[in-house]
């Protein structure tokens, strides 16, 4: 038997929830731990309560609404995703992940469906990192990647600490932020936020893992001359160094891995006048790709990159670690999951991707059997009001994420 | 005869004023219009006074000095330069201009010196134009360059206007800000700033000229996507082009004139975070020629690099001009009597040059025959505490000063 949605009630949710922090271009401006947020979570809790979920919140503030299953002693199933979103984002990321969950449990209900595990949806603290850094905060204290008192103290830049916001918006739960229980799996629904779905003409992504990254930095410095009176020959300019790393950084990827990706997307220049040589400027790098080895290669060729461009223009460098993160693998029995859910949809056009971006289940893997499915982004757009998703192709990626979920539930 | 200065007093001159305003590392921090400014003011007023000469305070804040020539009816020769420095700056900069004329006149009185024309020693407001912008406000004002009510809204960053300052201290004065009579010529010495004199074995520079320059910005807008999903061949990322632009504009002097400079001072980057490939990032540019003809070549090419980086990455651009300045030629008079004077010093080591930057003369020169002197700047170092040019070096450059200006003031 396959669970059908009620694809109506979906968009209805999908629409009621996008009118909380709603922006005049149908976009979503909804950050973490804000008034938007305190209202979403509400109507969240809110729908948990309609049906007559076991509703619990933690000292995180992720939220949680457990169904009970037919053997009590049974390990429970986690479905979810994150209600926040970047500024100015759009209305799909994480937010259909939610919704896709709770219609799930919805259908459950409406059909009179029992599951032999427990089911509980969860709602992530913070999951976009931009207000408060990191991103996947809720997820990474409660899965045990953060220690929660850290956490807590993170302040945004108005110097407001995420423990005060949690309190004034009446998200300081008593549960403990952390697994009370063995857990059976996670399951998550995601857009793809990129666009190999569309280039591969699907609409469903059969997720296998997370790619790894390198997260560094590298600092030149030169020296801060007057643009009129330095000949050229005399200069040490640290933002001509720069420049040529971010080319380096540009090119890396077409000498490493088939699907390796790589940006400079920070800068610091200083001192930042018209006609000052610049004489320190840090950049960012950020190289990505499923393979671990091809991930050390790319953040060695960063340090000898930072070394050739410093060379060529006489200036000093400085490269800094900033964050490595290995490539996940999901495991078999939730990727098989998802694989039958989608097999068994007619027309389903779904593929096997590994995601190029972190999401709440990265740290869920530490912690039970973890999947994803993705919903295929149009243009590969996302993190603005541009992001889309047909409801066709939103409704697809759910159903076969309500099916994986309930094969998870049952087995 | 050659007139001689009085070493000690000169050198003692200089370190009286470097320490208004002294930085813990031998520097100098005197913004135009501060407490600082105030304080040398007042203390540069009190050495007029002690002259003799007859003060007047212009409605811009110059201050000048007047000396009596012969000849009630020949045109004035105007010497100076300005005591404003830049954030932590050196001791040279201009201040080694103002006390040469200063040291020039107390040795016309200790050696009872008269002249056909009159003298008048100025310290020019705000040439520094780090506070307020732009630079060369107060020689711009007065020789009609700017208007002086659009002058005075000018604001820092805190939003105080220059009016407003200039009456704070005391030296919002009411003397017309504007030549109130014919001058017969301007003579400013001022460090080099850049390392020609020294690499030619000089120290002291003949200033010929001062180059011209073009300035503009590019912006580049590209797509904002998320650093990890979006495929290499996806991306329309703003910053690589803008790198590639920085590279362009390091390697175009070498394909122009044999003195062209170019260089890249200023990046902004937006949304500027590690993981979110650039939409926009805008870039200035600043390059420098004698020659007028090369100078429009460049802004041309500017252009053209811009349009061919936008391609390669396939992003928008926008290019605008934000000042273009002409060269500029001091008169034959001017040099003559710097070059007669240089000549009659044995152990003079001068040469003639073009100023790289621009300087209080560069506004005298649509006022009267303008002409400058450079002392030798060691390895071209200017606008910090590194800033460094021997008292030797001072006094050589002052006594050609010296020459110049008593030949200018008795012709």
């Amino acid at each position: 038997m396959t669970l059908q949605l009620d694809t109506d009630r979906f968009v209805a949710t999908m629409e009621e929830q996008a009118a909380i922090g709603a922006t005049p271009d149908d976009g979503l401006h909804r950050l973490a731990l804000t008034d938007a947020d305190k209202e979403i979570r509400d109507w969240f809790v809110d729908q948990l309560t309609d049906l007559n979920l076991t509703v619990r919140i933690d000292e995180f503030g992720n939220i949680f609404g457990r169904r009970q299953g037919t053997n009590p002693d049974a390990n429970p199933v986690l479905i979810g995703s994150h209600l926040d979103s970047q500024p100015n984002g759009g209305i799909y990321d994480g937010q259909l992940g939610v919704v896709t969950a709770l219609e799930f449990l919805r259908t459950l209900e409406d059909e009179g469906i029992e599951t032999r595990r427990p089911i509980e949806i969860v709602n992530w603290t913070n999951e976009e990192g931009s207000r408060f850094q990191p991103a996947m905060q809720g997820s990474g204290v409660w899965a045990g990647a953060h220690a929660l008192e850290a956490e807590y103290q993170k302040t945004d830049r108005a110097g407001t600490a995420v423990r005060e916001e949690l309190e004034r918006i009446g998200y300081l739960g008593e549960s403990p932020a952390e697994p009370t229980e063995p857990y059976d799996s996670y399951l998550e629904l995601h857009i793809e936020q990129g666009p190999r779905l569309e280039r591969a003409g699907a609409n469903v992504g059969i997720v296998t893992g997370i790619v790894g990254f390198t997260w560094g930095e590298v600092t030149f410095t030169g020296e801060a001359d007057h643009s009129g009176p330095t000949p050229m020959d005399h200069r040490r300019d640290a933002l001509v160094a720069a420049a040529d790393f971010i080319t380096a950084v540009r090119r890396l990827p077409g000498t490493l891995g088939e699907a390796t990706v790589g940006t400079v997307g920070a800068v610091d220049v200083s001192p930042n006048s018209i006609n000052v040589i610049p004489n320190e400027v840090t950049v960012t790098w950020d190289v990505r790709d499923g393979d671990d080895a091809v991930v050390e290669q790319a953040a060695q060729r960063a340090r000898q990159e930072a070394a050739a461009a410093a060379t060529r223009e006489g200036v000093e460098y400085e490269v800094s670690d900033r964050m490595r993160a290995p490539s996940i693998s999901f495991a078999d029995r939730t990727v098989s999951a998802v694989t039958a859910a989608a097999d068994e949809m007619a027309d389903c056009r779904a593929i096997e991707l590994e995601s190029g971006a972190g999401h709440d289940a990265t740290h869920l893997t530490s912690v039970c059997d973890t999947g994803m499915v993705f919903a295929v982004s149009e243009d590969g757009k996302s993190h603005s009001p541009a992001e889309y998703t047909s409801w066709d192709d939103c409704c697809q990626a759910a159903t076969v994420f309500a099916n994986a979920a309930l094969q998870l539930a049952t087995e």
